[in-house]
């Protein structure tokens, strides 16, 4: 396990969304490099906002590795028009993830579309998504991160809610092994899965641990999508977690991504990140 | 597939939460009895409150039959006496439940002792407590129902978070099916679960589907515990999911068990049964 504690911060990655209430992405990547953070992940939305080019380049400039562009996928639709919308959408996400220099694009399975109840076959349209855009990252070189989000969002974010999930989806689209594809392991997400650690492990043994996601479970959790903990305030053994994942194999960034409406979304991005610095010392 | 659309409410029982912020105890046993629902679930508050023997006497002199008796378990503490208080609070719910005539007592696995960030050895506890306790409940003919939860209470409320890690904790602690440990299955809490429709199949094969207790997810959900849906309102495919359980062998009760503080909880009791009754009748 890498040793975090006395060293630099050449392990750590913002994500934007950490900071995405005060900051737009030109001021996330100067403060990243101001605070010595090695890595960033970018949402589509800032980027566009400032250009893909632009943003690229200031990105490079500021000597910062690209963890993950987040996000697309979202592939289950109510018909085919709408699949294969979001497919086209996921294609661009990956030329925009390789202008980047993304070091993978993190994709979610998506939800239910509007007024459907048919979890399952959510499931298979998400499959038949990835699927499709396979190709096209093994072309461009672009890894595809597939992030199972807790249960909670099943319904309307993504169908995929297990690691066991995501690591199948990759045997069945990728049974040779020949990459391009893989999996985002977010403490959030995974913490309280039973199967945590033997899934972990498989993923590595298959060479398919693209990123690494903290942040921390606070209880109460007063709303599902926007009471994300800071590390160290909830009740995640991050600490474990993050050593199943090395001892699988993972040697990337360790990026951090919190959704706080109700505290540091409402902070000065630059308290926020000498917390993160100090957490990421103490308690990842 | 047993037919509803068309009989009476034979098959039909109420949870108390249901209608817990309008009806004490004995008006929700008159409330079932008025509108011709065949089966209550009480909690131990408003059982304790009205007195445990003519909580019995007013339930049997309505003819209700009893689908289950809310709660116990909740074993982690944070030391060995609290484990034990646990265990002792457990064993007299099952003399509880026995005395009312209960077909099972529903059994959480409990969360994570304050300050605790060792979800492994919460569900550890779980087991010990659990068979700590089955002797009794076979002494006493009181079968008990684990209730996989939905993962988003596995850090505070319950640690089995999963119909397999239920079903998986029978096997381990009832080896060769002597009987008295089964698991309860709410639509809320498993809809989501991938591994389900095995699951489901594997409870029945082993006779040890105890309870069945409907609701509706919604979308947005707005609130962790309070905010579940009157069936037909949200996205869970409740006929999906009573059609394995029933082809699982299962013959007993459809419990209703709604939290719903912003809506159903505000509402007049008797209007909410009636919804119940339609909702029974054609979306379950």
């Amino acid at each position: 396990m890498r040793e975090l504690a006395n060293g630099g911060l050449e392990h750590l990655s913002l994500n934007w969304a950490t900071v995405r209430e005060k900051w737009d992405l030109a001021e996330t990547i100067e403060g990243c490099a101001r605070h010595g953070i090695s890595g960033i992940a970018p949402w589509r939305e800032p980027v566009h906002a400032l250009g893909l080019e632009e943003a690229g380049r200031r990105i490079r400039d500021a000597g910062l590795r690209v963890s993950g562009y987040c996000r697309a996928g979202l592939f289950p639709a109510a018909d085919e028009a709408g699949l294969r919308a979001a497919i086209d959408d996921t294609r661009r996400a990956i030329d925009e993830a390789a202008t980047l220099g993304a070091e993978c694009l993190v994709i979610l399975g998506g939800g239910m579309p509007p007024g459907s109840r048919d979890l399952i076959g959510a499931r298979e349209q998400a499959r038949d998504g990835v699927a499709a855009v396979l190709p096209h990252a093994r072309d461009r070189g672009m890894p595809l991160a597939l992030e199972p989000l807790h249960p909670m969002y099943a319904a309307d974010r993504c169908c995929i809610s297990t690691l066991r999930q995501a690591n199948d989806l990759c045997d069945e689209l990728d049974p040779a092994g020949e990459g391009g594809l893989g999996v985002a392991i977010d403490v959030y997400h995974v913490f309280r899965d039973p199967e945590l650690d033997r899934e972990v492990a498989r993923a590595g043994a298959a060479g398919r641990i693209l990123a690494f996601h903290v942040c921390d479970w606070l209880v109460p959790t007063r709303d599902l999508l926007l009471d994300r903990g800071m590390m160290g305030d909830g009740v995640i053994d991050i600490p474990r977690i993050r050593g199943l994942v090395e001892a699988a194999g993972y040697d990337g960034l360790i990026e951090v991504e919190i959704f706080s409406r109700l505290d540091w979304w409402r902070r000065d991005p630059d308290e926020v990140i000498r917390v993160i610095a100090e957490r990421y010392r103490s308690v990842v």
